[in-house]
């Protein structure tokens, strides 16, 4: 039961079948799979077969399964689609799944898509196409049970019985006044437990914890996993109920906000694209801009390291220790910002706490510090016998513990900056920090070596 | 209504109440609050004050809070309870709970707890205990509603009446033959929407997706995330079922093995307690390993610098190079093992997709490095035209697009190599590949800087 799918050897049979036009066994084998292990069947198979494929699949599966493909592949289904075939699926469409769509598809195929939705649902749709991309009313869907305060819960089984099939949710039903005011909100749990008689009013929950339309969809996400609700109540300025997020729906924000931050922190840009999705060239661009500002503000880390050109022609065993401090330095600054923009993201470092934590960052350093710098004494012991060992010690190992303190203090506060200045702190994250680490790197160890030098060791 | 709460307001207005021994005024604060918002405030308390706060609240809601809190201050409160008061919050654990809490707790503690369960309660968390670490077994819960095939929805919305408020969830009903083997499922939506007189087995979902209870707990979590369950059940070898896994525990799970994987991606070894939590001798601690084991590392790339001694000597300008080509590589790099990290991660790539990976990458590096170098010739002739800009151009574009090519195909390839050796790929990450990277950008440099000066350019 637990096994894997084996998709390959999945495809395979199914070219087998449909080469012996055995659309009964296809047929049969699809509706034992989930719409979205079938969208990916469907997403590897030639895009002339595709139409043909999908057409076997029976009409509801076929609508959910719609819902999970690449936009790429529903714009080439829609445009094979008579116009019945397309009022089949979009008519099984939840109202945030045809936003999603419709977001990805070009004017033409929009247009088709909203002729074949009724007027209600279409005001719907374009209300929530209006919202800020990445707020909560963008990934909201409206449908949802609402009930009265009046009610009992023999009315409230009614009405599920009735408008249920439709919902994306019936396990938590909203209470709403007047205007559609937020009232409180009951769970099917309740009121199975409840007598039939009980009027809904006496058993709701009125201490809400709701989210407004505009609010971001990444703090959303962060309620669901506070909270663990199963779905969230999206109201407007005056606490009129608008809609609802569900809790896969968070999942998903969760899981492309992972991603962004992940890319961010690498100095990738962001996309939502998958990898072999995106072209090459869209990949070289998306890594290009970074790289470019990396790279010149590196050549002035170079430009410094030149202007001691006395000291390592003089000297040259120094260069020899610049790799190793740049990227210790780098290394450490890297863990700093890490742990404090991993800490901003899950609400466990707050920007007032910005002094507390480089506090900690440069303790932390020191003790980081002291060991490399002890560890490195050994190992030039060992290497460095011959030329002046006392001298390249004395040097390193102070130079090791300043850039581990500046590397962590910058590390540390550069994140909380950029939150502060409403900047994302994942952008403050290992490339930056260790271009900027790098410099003072290189700064601090050649006038250490120039100091030490002057004491005569 | 959808207002950020103030933790500090609420922490002052707490502590007025307690003074004026207003116990009542904090009880309807908390009673208006959530569980996890309650525990943020308890856990900011003195925690001479927190055994009292703790006993205002209501015996159901101090359950749920005391789920919430930090294992120290749950070890604190469990000290200062009565053994009445210790039973009355274990029998409203749910198993699971039940489980997090006594993995965290000192020997004696656990023994006081396993005291005031009940033996079968007590059995089962024994079995839990007994899983794997991070398998499916170790984060399930046995509180689930079971259902016979032969029942009615009548008798099952019977059988969810006398069961159902003790279950974690009763929205997904697992239908169980003799052995407890599971059949299907059955959702209560299906449930309310069918007659009263419907056989289960004839509305029953046969086609199961299930987890064993050996299977991986980030496994687990990506099923959620795909298929979009509220809950997943988990079977033995045989296919009996032993528990189910929740939605909000699955979320737990994204958000730890995210947190794990940036952790590891910027050379920390995972944690799982918070920031401020950890002692600054356990963040060193956490952070040495990878910065000793880099540290010697890039005393190679070190040693490799050293030995063109002569070429830099004789020309000093090269030196001005080396930051920026090390950074660019280390950059590329990174980019390459994060996207290839994370698309693993979301099974986007698989092991057998290596070739196509370092395919992309190269062709990615190349259109990334020809601009790369075509910038740095325009800000040589800008920068360096007293000395040999065509020279330096030609030496150092060859050797960005040699490292952007290295640093990609590296950056791509270790990462689905650690995978295919059963290692977390995340381990291949930027600090890896970064001394790599350097050590190879070195050698390219200096090997390219003499070659292209016996061209007599």
């Amino acid at each position: 039961m637990a096994e894997r799918i084996d998709f390959e050897a999945l495809s395979e049979t199914i070219e087998q079948s449909l080469k012996n036009r055995d659309f009964g066994k296809i047929r049969s084998m699809f509706t034992a799979m989930e719409p979205v292990d079938i969208a990916i069947i469907l997403g590897e198979a030639d895009s002339r077969r595709l139409p043909i494929l999908f057409r076997i699949l029976p009409k509801e599966l076929a609508a959910e399964t719609f819902v999970e493909m690449d936009s790429e592949e529903q714009e080439l289904l829609i445009n094979a689609f008579s116009e019945r075939e397309l009022k089949d699926v979009v008519d099984e469409l939840f109202v945030d799944d045809a936003v999603d769509i419709i977001e990805e598809m070009p004017a033409n195929v929009v247009k088709r898509i909203l002729r074949h939705t009724d007027p209600e649902t279409r005001n719907t749709i374009n209300e929530i196409l209006r919202y800020p991309k990445d707020s909560a009313g963008s990934i909201m869907t409206t449908e949802y049970v609402s009930l009265k305060p009046g009610m009992t819960v023999s009315d409230a089984f009614d009405r599920i019985r009735k408008t249920g099939v439709d919902k994306e949710t019936i396990y938590i039903c909203y209470v709403t006044g007047t205007d559609r005011k937020l009232l409180g909100l009951v769970s099917v749990r309740e009121l199975l437990l409840s007598p039939y008689n009980t009027i809904i009013d006496t058993i709701m929950e009125k201490n809400i914890i709701s989210v407004e339309t505009t609010e971001d969809k990444e703090a959303v996400a962060n309620k669901f996993d506070k909270y663990d609700f199963m779905s969230l109540p999206v109201v407007d300025t005056e606490n009129r109920l608008v809609g609802i997020v569900t809790f896969d729906d968070a999942i998903d924000v969760i899981q492309e906000e992972h991603t962004e931050d992940i890319q961010k922190m690498s100095a990738v840009q962001p996309t939502d694209e998958s990898y072999f999705k995106t072209s090459v060239l869209k990949h070289a661009k998306n890594r290009m801009l970074w790289l470019l500002l990396l790279m010149l503000s590196a050549t002035i880390t170079g430009s410094i390291l030149e202007s001691y050109e006395a000291a390592f022609t003089a000297m040259p065993v120094l260069v020899a220790f610049v790799p190793m401090l740049m990227g210790t330095g780098g290394n450490c600054g890297a863990q700093s910002s890490t742990m404090i923009i991993r800490g901003l993201a899950l609400d466990e470092i707050r920007p007032k706490d910005i002094l507390r934590v480089m506090f900690k960052e440069v303790r932390i350093a020191l003790i980081v510090g002291v060991v490399l710098a002890a560890v490195n004494t050994i190992r030039i012991f060992i290497m460095y016998r011959a030329e002046n060992p006392v001298y390249l010690s004395v040097v390193s190992g102070i130079s090791l513990i300043g850039t581990a303190v500046i590397a962590k203090m910058l590390g540390g506060a550069l994140p909380v900056l950029a939150k502060v200045c409403k900047l994302d702190p994942a952008l403050m994250s290992s490339p930056i920090i260790t271009t900027i680490v790098d410099a003072c790197s290189v700064i601090i160890f050649f006038n250490v070596a120039t100091i030490v030098m002057s004491w005569g060791l």
